[in-house]
């Protein structure tokens, strides 16, 4: 790590938030965040990529690891984002984002998110063509071993979710308060220029804020009251999406604990004007939201009814992740306590 | 008409369309237009209600009148939006506004669009009072006949819809192409603040874009060309959406001639987090839309298929407005031919 | 002046001032006056160039001088933006904006700015080359001798500040409150097809919004208050800025009087991907802010330390632009109140 920070001041940038930009409680929405964090790596990764002689490329985001949300941020705060780029295999780039929300008239700054991402050169000629990444070098042999290893857990995983992609949410007609039917939510948008990198492929920041716009409406319609997100699972870009297609985005609650709500969100591109090829499944994972009282202390959750099998199983794999990413939590705190 | 003009010159407006305006093949959205068309109406209105000492007031967009989109507009051309005050009765203004494209490369300008809005100034202290309306002074006595006329028509219209308001559109699982159950789109928007007046209700003109956002892509998914907005029926705004609701757009075909398709569009409101009011019908509209060629020739329309009663009954209903407008187009243009 | 006026219809415009356009005091950002100033004037001057037979043009912004903020602007208020063309050289055009706001509820007029950009048509076809500008008539001879004097002051103004355009912005750790390193800000934005014009270059008035963001959160992370943008010196524009770069906007306090700050704000563009040309300074500026009150009255700022010799420099520098300003003013002043 630590690389470069310093030496590549475009790789910090600062922005105000808007009242656009957040909900009516003044919290400011994960998606702005996420949008802001894939800028972010897009542009030092492209920039990185063509640091040397050859032939041009855009980088496409492949990838973002499992990310927090440490603290909420606020209208008028600024958001400070700095990227850096941390490892990098043959093919792919691995960027490293913090972004820290800054109250200009306390000073009072915190730590709001660390993100991980891993983006992949596209030829700026050929689309489908991947190019070869520029080496970083790294103060000390270690932190390329552990991004090696990092490279490899990904790519693992990658292919995992490639699979599970099928699923399709079926709407329900008149259905009760907290049942799955609920909640679900789906909204379309005509992706349009400034969606899209110069390849003409939506940046992945665009999809990630769609995808948490609707999460937040399926977790507020589950709870009615205000809420935000509490972290967002790893997501997998398998599939570009085009300039000009429908992209239909679509949400329902998977799994509620005591103080959170799980939501598995899924987009479906439709390129209907200017190809042959039908509606597929570009995107999906899954975002955990809180609910927050009008004082910011988490409120209880109403648990989620479930109906079918499909809901039964699909709640118990919820509560798997639930308490997987919890036991993680506990024993990076003992970790650090030990340190 | 004509009393005002350059007197007014804050209801005159020109701005530059840009891609994010427009369609990828470079025609400007007709949402864009109405969007701009119902800014102007609220900002003639508002000023002319608080003309008078008195009560402030905010005007918001009651109705607006069938409106044709004459001719394309393309992105770089200047959009121009005068406006101007034709009648006022006790609780309502009527505003007539014109829109032409300007290439300003060329000089050529086309009229894009003549629209007739009404609007009624709410109370900013109590957003459930009407207040009075100053009257307008008019150049001849006949002028405040017609106006008078045009109100009374309105009036009946929108006791009409009100009660059309009732209809849901419900999902379809699988269905064939050119069915009603293939094309019909939805999108959810979460009501921000930039999309709100003063008095914390959605922007009339807003409502409308999405309504032609979703329409547009109902029109795409039936004939997978390039489409653009024809005609707008008329439009009443029954109930107002408060900032911080969730708004459910819904769109279905409910007409082909050989070359148009008419879509039924639906706006529904869920203020969920503030209230104790569940979902209720905000708006519901039908637009008209047409298919282009790369020329921008118009293209045969795909028939639409229907299959329950309720489809070929909305058939009907649809085929018999598009009668009756070309009926009166026809009466209009020998009543030109004839002058 | 005032040779056209009514003429011209698309030369007025106006908006409502909505609460993205603002800061969370309700402020209207200079940066959104900025860029609807910068707008109202390519049409013009597009309109202009393009007014006789021959090669047609993209009028672009060569620079803008030094523009007042008279009075603040606030969410709801209509913003009358109108332009005017007072004078041409054979490849130039000047045009006078002026943008007043309006409260729509009590008919209060103001005067927030008055603005003079110099625009130069670039050919559509061959955009390194500059075409005639046809000429305007003026109605008194005084007006093309005053309109020549202004031009050639412009334009070797423009000669000068393109030498000094070669400093950078180092970053600092851990910097004392009040210190230049402190309060220095940057952000990064990739350059996306509405920002541009038809010729692919971003347009002035969203370079300088970007470069008011930026000159905002200096000032108020030095002031830790409630900051308006007072006033901007003049801004050449000396080379354009290619859709898909990636533009570095950085900015950092240079001098402190009692009641405002000189911010240094400098504009960087990287066409990182289709071009073999590197990193290089477009535009930079000073702009200067008053820092408020909730009542709205200025309040002192604290004095900028500065600790090396450049900072000492550059204070002492920016001390002389504010003194001069400061006579001018009084200058002006004075001659009015002879009249």
């Amino acid at each position: 790590r630590g690389l470069r920070g310093c030496e590549l001041p475009a790789s910090l940038s600062g922005r105000i938030m808007r009242p656009d930009d957040a909900n009516i409680a003044g919290n400011v929405h994960g998606g702005t965040i996420l949008k802001m964090i894939e800028e972010a790596g897009a542009i030092i990764s492209t920039r990185h990529c063509n640091s040397q002689a050859g032939e041009h490329c855009v980088a496409a985001l492949a990838r973002v690891e499992r990310t927090d949300f440490l603290s909420p941020m606020c209208i008028g705060e600024v958001a400070n984002v700095s990227a850096e780029i941390t490892y990098t295999s043959r093919h792919s780039v691995e960027v490293q984002v913090n972004v820290m929300s800054e109250n200009i008239l306390t000073g009072a700054k915190k730590v709001t998110n660390k993100a991980t991402l891993w983006y992949v050169p596209l030829s700026l000629k050929n689309v489908n063509k991947v190019l070869e990444v520029p080496p970083i070098q790294y103060v000390r042999k270690e932190q390329e071993d552990e991004g090696k290893k990092r490279y490899e857990e990904q790519k693992l995983d990658r292919l995992e979710t490639k699979q599970r992609n099928g699923d399709v949410i079926f709407p329900v007609i008149n259905p009760e308060p907290h049942t799955v039917g609920y909640s679900q939510s789906s909204l379309i948008h005509l992706v349009g220029p400034s969606d899209c990198t110069l390849l003409g492929f939506v940046h992945g920041g665009v999809t990630m804020k769609l995808m948490d716009e609707v999460a937040g409406i399926v977790a507020a319609r589950h709870c009615k009251t205000n809420i935000v997100t509490a972290s967002v699972d790893a997501i997998n870009f398998h599939e570009k999406i085009k300039k000009g297609s429908v992209i239909t985005v679509s949400g329902r609650m998977t799994f509620t604990s005591n103080k959170s709500m799980e939501i598995e969100v899924f987009v479906d591109a439709d390129p209907f004007v200017d190809e042959s090829r039908g509606r597929y499944r570009a995107v999906s994972a899954f975002f955990t939201y809180v609910s927050l009282s009008k004082e910011g202390k988490p409120l209880p959750v109403p648990q989620l009814l479930t109906e079918t099998e499909d809901e039964k199983r699909r709640f118990e794999e919820g509560k798997g992740r639930y308490l997987q990413t919890k036991a993680k939590r506990q024993a990076q705190m003992q970790q650090a306590a030990q340190h």
